[in-house]
């Protein structure tokens, strides 16, 4: 396809087009001649994927450069996924707490999860967790262990559905099930929370 | 306290504490004589709060002004987490795909949670799936059952920790814990899928 129709199948501009393809966001069609060049499905998919990370996502620009980068380069859906938490994590601006600190330090030990020294999740949790205690939230061990033990179900679910065959392709798929899927997972538990508030309400009023 | 110290307790700038008072979003302090006013810590709690929902939640300043006016007259949390989700749940620009809705009606079904005419997250939710099946991803029954059965004891941990004897702090809370958790659940689900990835690139290599 020209141009024209790859803006009009992905839903881009022309203009938003070229700049992704200056980039090198999105690879180069086929040369035809000096000045117009060929694309194919594969530029449709990439175009849709960019979008996504960008506005479901919402990843700024050079994250997702990276990302992609990433996924082009990767020789297996773990070091993917590994590198697609990293680029995501960005790299803690004020220390947390010593109190949230030791909350998380309790909570994965109660996990048996063992994070390596360097892995910028645990500092990440620590930080969230004091984000909200400020607020006169306490975070207490029992949600986090339900959160826990939640998302050890939810993680394995999500990493069995991966075609782990051909590592690029389960690449690409480990970050859009890692990035994608979060908007679906927090829209089920609003749902989840509404159904309680439901029958709190019902039982409220009978 | 006066302005200065509100400033530096808060972490926010005069001007901008001076926006929200005339926005409405922070109640007027104590007058104390023609030009100055007296604040105290329910004023520097506020200001967190609305730093947290725009910075934390990224939520856009006027949807922050509408979800304090409904926990402000809230007469339950009930009520308040209801009126938290419509306010981030957005009118749907494009209409799911009949493929989507039917999947979302199949889920609902399976978990017994009836949701009204009007209510707008299982629109949501099609949408979501619409948006990740374009690129190529299939979203399973058996993952949205696993989210749903995860969130339904997640969602009721949570809804235990509310302190439900004083509805306007319950509700508070309630708004707090839908809006301000997702980002804590979120990073222990990366650490859940990290888990895996470790458990299994080990696997790999003995």
């Amino acid at each position: 396809m020209w141009m024209a129709e790859l803006a009009e199948q992905s839903g881009l501009s022309v203009p938003t087009i070229k700049y992704y393809l200056r980039e090198g966001l999105l690879p180069p069609g086929e040369a035809v001649g000096a000045t117009r060049s060929r694309y194919d499905e594969s530029h449709v998919r990439r175009l849709r994927l960019i979008r996504s990370l960008t506005d479901v996502a919402g990843l700024r620009l050079e994250t997702v450069r990276q990302v992609l980068e990433d996924v082009d380069g990767a020789t297996s859906w773990q070091r993917a996924v590994g590198s697609a938490h990293t680029r995501l994590t960005p790299p803690l601006e004020v220390e947390p707490t010593a109190e949230a600190t030791a909350i998380v330090a309790e909570f994965l030990r109660r996990q048996r999860w063992p994070f390596p020294q360097g892995n910028p999740l645990p500092g990440a949790l620590a930080r969230a967790i004091d984000g909200i205690q400020c607020l006169g939230v306490e975070i207490t061990g029992d949600l986090l262990d339900a959160y826990g033990d939640a998302m050890r179900g939810v993680a394995r679910e999500e990493i069995r559905s991966l075609n782990t065959e051909d590592p690029q392709h389960a690449a690409l798929q480990a970050v859009i099930g890692t990035l994608l899927l979060e908007p679906i997972l927090a829209t089920v538990r609003r749902m989840a929370q509404e159904q309680i508030v439901m029958a709190t309400d019902r039982s409220r009023l009978s």
